[in-house]
């Protein structure tokens, strides 16, 4: 019996992708070997790495003057990946938002490196919204501007990206990345971990305008450069194979449903389902500002701590998992990633239905 | 049908371990998920992750001053993650026994970072032997020593660990962690890429000796500090889930087969047989000095680099793949890690015969 799995990642996967990975398990593409044995030189991989770039590029429309790498470390290796690949100077310049617990975690380990700057942060309101900012509030010599699109733990996102002028703008997509149309153009680097929208665990995605690519720091690790893996095509040392070709096997899925607009379209009725339904409740509050509702995380409370913790023990009893909240947030999160079905959410709908009547 | 899978790296697995696997793959222990989706937060990963450590520790009888970590980034990503954690002084004291490749990237990525001495190398002879030291040779004030146990590339392996007094050893043990017994109480800290004798890439083992943990310099990013994974019990952000829960696989395995010592009879014979064939023959020639020959890698050459790609092309046709020797060393190299089985190893033997006397 599958359960719904509401995990802020690693999370629910298409259902049709780990059919077919186990049924190729053993033996992929008839090669006789499972994709976990395959050699990282050889060309079983080479073709899986270079699709899945390509697939990748076709489903984000991802210009030519970007390069894309599969990484390892998640994001927060590049929460200081990025000050030490980023710097025009002796030491990097870096301007932050922080809109919620990974951008903050973001500048904080940048702060080690160089010279950074909190432009503007949400923290006073708890996180509930995304602050407003001006092309003038940035450093012009700044050699980036740091943001994190959708806050997973407060259940926020960004309605349009920041107007950073000449500022290369990078961006945390871990919770949002193939979740809606982005004009990758806007952004200098782009950066998310597999484990929500993508696949299991285990590489971090990595795209990046070539000009940004040769300003790292000499105390920079080789292995955290992005030139050291755009120069090797990601194989400077052994990859992480498999994750790469699930992750690759999922963009082959969002191609064959038509991409990332229908997908988006599902994601935001999905989101609006419950929205609507915390709105008109009495008993559940969403505590977001409406224009910064994410459409990936959708947090609330009901009346008390003791009945959040209740909500998420029976919840997993209805086959509804992993519902509680961030531990720094609380509450109680439900995270609707592009794979989780409409049908996943009617369930949560139908159980927040009946644990309301049962116990306001 | 299934091929023999000779490569140095992701490598064959035990096909016990792949169909079992294969049929949890979509509900893991009942639980109604697969374990690439599953969230490193909840108790199913908490046993997965706990249990591998402590079938870990039981199949190399590591003693309890040692903590072991699974991280993300490859070996190469240790090579950088050494010296910037092991530094009792402003900057890190280095002594290096450059045998093969691997061991040359780690000095060369250590360079940056502090005072590092070349000890002793073999490059003279094209890495065909262990440089001999004397505990004499190193710094008495050095942070440690770093070696590699078994080099892939150039097929030899040390017979014992150098006496280093009271410095700590290093030890990458990539390619021969669990294919014999190690007095783990001889090193300071041993670090092993997972995708030869442990699992599918993705996942680098850590086991420290729990005094040398809060030795990191201030540059020291937060993501490859060991302490931050030690304290965190590798939970300080998502670790690779699938890759720790296939390890964690294969120690059940072994820990079932016998352990280590069975496995390690097994592989001494597996070695032997292509050794005492490759000894008796005109046509091969392996170049490794005998006392340090490997029993993961076995190297050797046909006449001529054209006959050598040609063995390599062939070989594939009778099922036997990734025999091609490593780009910097050339000729053949038949890596027989603990899942490679004994058929294997006779199926090249035949093969090997045949085309000596096609070839001769």
């Amino acid at each position: 019996m599958r359960i719904y799995n509401f995990s802020a990642g690693p999370s629910t996967l298409p259902i049709e992708v780990l059919e077919k990975v186990k049924a190729d398990f053993l033996d992929y593409e008839g090669c006789g070997m499972s994709v976990t044995e395959i050699s990282h030189r050889g060309k079983i991989f080479e073709k899986i790495n270079s699709e899945a770039k390509r697939n990748l590029r076709k489903l984000m429309n991802i210009p030519d003057n970007y390069d894309i790498i599969f990484v390892q470390g998640g994001a927060a290796m590049q929460f200081e990946a990025v000050p030490l690949n980023l710097s025009r100077g002796e030491k990097p310049k870096g301007d932050y938002i922080v809109s919620g617990s990974f951008s903050s975690r973001a500048y904080n380990e940048a702060l080690k490196y160089g010279d950074m700057k909190l432009v503007a942060s949400s923290e006073d309101k708890n996180y509930t919204y995304i602050p407003e900012v001006k092309r003038s509030d940035f450093r012009k010599d700044a050699d980036y501007v740091h943001i994190c699109y959708n806050n997973t733990a407060f259940g926020t996102r960004y309605v349009a990206s920041p107007d950073t002028g000449d500022v290369p703008l990078v961006a945390d997509l871990s919770s949002c990345i193939l979740s809606q149309e982005f004009d990758v153009s806007k952004f200098g680097v782009i950066y998310a971990g597999a484990q929500k929208n993508i696949g299991p665990a285990g590489t971090t995605i990595i795209i990046i305008r070539k000009d940004l690519e040769h300003l790292a720091l000499p105390i920079c690790p080789t292995m955290l450069k992005w030139s050291t893996m755009t120069e090797s095509d990601n194989l400077f040392n052994t990859p992480p194979v498999f994750a790469i070709y699930m992750a690759g096997e999922v963009f082959k899925y969002l191609l064959a449903k038509g991409g990332v607009k229908p997908v988006n379209e599902k994601n935001e009725k999905k989101a609006a389902m419950l929205y609507d339904y915390l709105d008109k409740s009495d008993f559940y509050n969403n505590p977001v500002q409406k224009p910064y509702r994410s459409i990936m995380n959708v947090i609330f409370t009901t009346p008390s701590p003791a009945l959040d913790d209740k909500f998420a023990a029976e919840a997993e009893k209805a086959g509804l998992f992993y519902l509680k909240g961030h531990k720094v947030a609380g509450g109680i999160r439900a995270s609707i990633y592009n794979a989780m079905p409409l049908e996943g959410v009617e369930k949560l709908l139908d159980f927040m239905y009946s644990f309301e009547k049962q116990n306001a």
